[in-house]
């Protein structure tokens, strides 16, 4: 699943006691392979107390947007929206400045400045982060074609998507977490509230990850599969992290300055097949232990995979069309993304099968080195496709963080 | 809504070491009115080092089941079977004697007797409860219809009911809780995987509260309207607190002794309606101040509610039909329930209005002394009903606890 076995699932769920910046999270060690050092780092902090899973607050001014490095929090919101008929370049701007009016507020634990107050009184900022971002669409309906990043092409087609238009692309993007389930909710409904009259909701999903302290510290998570996942995912410490996942300074486009580019597939599992799958058959499919997460090749879960190892037997010990072979960052070119996602259950579909699985969310610094090459691969000799379903898709453009005073978008809207 | 200013979430989110059995969750206090005891043991406790969220564990058997008396849980689902064709009360025992099993193995962190483990490897039990029931429905199929609760008699019609049947009712109900949404989906799973063959699901509904150590300890919970809601919830420290809940000794009938009647509604919120009062309007519907849950009578949020008290212009300080005065015990000749519900979120309606609400469960020995009387009075006179839709609803039988050995409901199946 688009590299999913890697994917962002590593973000341990280590905690500052206070304030983390977007800049000072850069700095947060993620467990991973090959990340002795941020593993170790990782290893090192002791379990944060439980009194500050409410009181723990990222800032919403820095060099990038939150939501991007920040710990993956245990419930998220996705929300695209539509300008509506007659909102232009200036609605636009006003509803960026409501929005980021409001971002800032609440995940500081402070009311929403529209004075729909209350709702989540007295629980803390829960480490909330609110992040924007803007479709192709939107460039069109503002009038700002020219200032359109070329990384905003339409994604390609892939022979396996089943895509849902209605829940997929959209003019405007919101992704909200949370590590309380009233926080995420309430920051929720205050961008919708912020968008009456300029934008109305194109479609909205809510996704869950493992709580704070849920897991042994630190601990990679596991999907609805049940996969170790998020192994291999870069590492902010990594020398060539920033060059991964964020536009260099200058862009292009300029505006797009320490920006990134979000890709968002909603993948549903296909649960019930999955589970007739012998534990041996599951563990082909992915490529590593489903136990510890180590490789089939050997070693434990941080331990580099090895694509030339053979079985007692001859057989290579990762199959040719495992999951952890097909996503390797070094039969793609190097292309690697931040994957940062929710698993979602949205209850059962008519047939009785779980509508559940993934909202797929990978960050880079252009889908076309990032996404693009890898789920291309995915998508012709991946043993996991056979188990999953790509439903809905989107790719937006998230430019940089506010500095004080700004508002996200500004440079573009503005500009 | 159905007193549910007053309901579940006052259940504090305190945390013992160790295991909680059902026994001895008893023993918790819980915030509330009047119960200063409890207060003020609650308050005395530190808060729990996070690194127990996951090793929290909660006892499958004793003398009530779990998931009544335990504190609330941050994920939840409920899920309603009917009993598939062809399967009567052999088969139904067989599957309660799986489910309990299931729910046993789970609840103590272990994996899924079914061999389909994995998916929660290494999250521990997360203060996991697993709760099962019958619906009126149930002993028809079974041939047990002697067996049958008068209690379980249907609920009245309500005259702004607007109810989904296919969302309503049932022949089983199990209703999950669990601090890490992974484990909590994973035992959905696994009951859902032993059912097959002999029960289909009827419906199944997601809901959250706030996380462990999200709010200032101990915190009233609010819900999705920002309501502090659950003041005045029944305590176990209550003299009569067993009588209001549980099924005495002996029933009728003997195989209910120490079971409990759920009452399940799904009641959405209008929160768009809702959000256009005032505060002051807010306030007065529900006769309580939202930024501390005191009552408008004056006092803190645990000071008695008093319905005499005049303002200033000679008006009643709590309204006629303040959702506080229509659901207070004494004006319901000593009515009371626990309510533990959960709060859910399921995207946005066509019309852009949230589908959001309320999964209200409350728990009592009898329902005609509990629910019917109190929902009675709301149905006519509680002007909280204009911000509310109930949608689905249902009634279930819960036995007792499984001792050692047993399974849930063996004393009916097997009586």
């Amino acid at each position: 699943m688009n590299a999913k076995n890697e994917h962002d699932l590593s973000l341990t769920r280590r905690r500052l006691l206070g304030t983390v910046g977007a800049a000072g999270a850069t700095g947060l060690a993620l467990g991973g392979t090959g990340g002795a050092l941020g593993q170790s780092a990782a290893q090192d902090e002791p379990p944060t107390a439980l009194a500050t899973v409410g009181s723990t607050e990222v800032a919403f001014h820095g060099k990038h947007q939150p939501g991007i490095t920040t710990p993956l929090q245990a419930h998220g919101h996705l929300v695209a929206f539509d300008l509506a008929s007659g909102a232009g370049r200036k609605e636009a701007a006003a509803l960026l400045r409501r929005w980021s009016r409001t971002a800032s507020a609440l995940m500081a634990g402070d009311p929403a400045p529209d004075g729909h107050s209350g709702v989540a009184l007295d629980a803390g900022p829960s480490s909330l982060t609110v992040t924007f971002g803007f479709g192709r669409g939107f460039f069109s309906r503002t009038g700002l074609t020219a200032q359109r990043p070329e990384a905003l092409a339409p994604l390609p087609q892939f022979s396996r998507d089943a895509l849902d238009e209605k829940r997929s692309n959209g003019d405007l993007w919101v992704q909200i977490g949370a590590d309380d389930g009233l926080v995420a909710f309430h920051a929720l409904r205050a961008v919708q509230r912020d968008a009456a009259g300029t934008a109305r909701v194109r479609w909205q999903m809510n996704g869950f990850n493992r709580a704070v302290g849920a897991t042994p510290h630190p601990k990679t998570m596991r999907n609805l599969m049940g996969q170790v996942d998020g192994t291999n995912n870069p590492k902010p410490s990594d020398s060539d992290f920033d060059k991964r996942v964020f536009v260099p300074p200058g862009g292009p486009p300029g505006w797009m300055e320490d920006g990134s580019y979000a890709v968002f597939r909603r993948i549903r599992m296909l649960l019930d097949n999955w589970d007739e799958q012998s534990l041996a058959q599951q563990e082909k499919v992915i490529g590593r232990r489903k136990s510890d997460g180590a490789p089939l090749s050997g070693g434990t879960e941080t331990t580099a995979v090895n694509m030339e190892k053979r079985k007692a037997d001859g057989g290579l010990a990762i199959a040719a069309d495992a999951h952890v072979r097909v996503t390797a960052p070094d039969t793609n070119g190097g292309a690697a993304m931040l994957r940062r996602s929710f698993s979602y259950h949205d209850g059962f579909r008519d047939d009785g099968s779980p509508d559940a699985g993934l909202l797929f969310v990978a960050w880079q610094a252009d889908p076309l080195t990032g996404f693009v090459p890898v789920q291309r691969k995915l998508d012709s000799g991946d043993a996991l496709s056979r188990f999953i379903r790509h439903e809905a898709s989107a790719l937006f453009a998230v430019p940089g963080g506010a500095g004080e005073g700004e508002y996200v978008g500004q440079r573009l809207l503005e500009g």
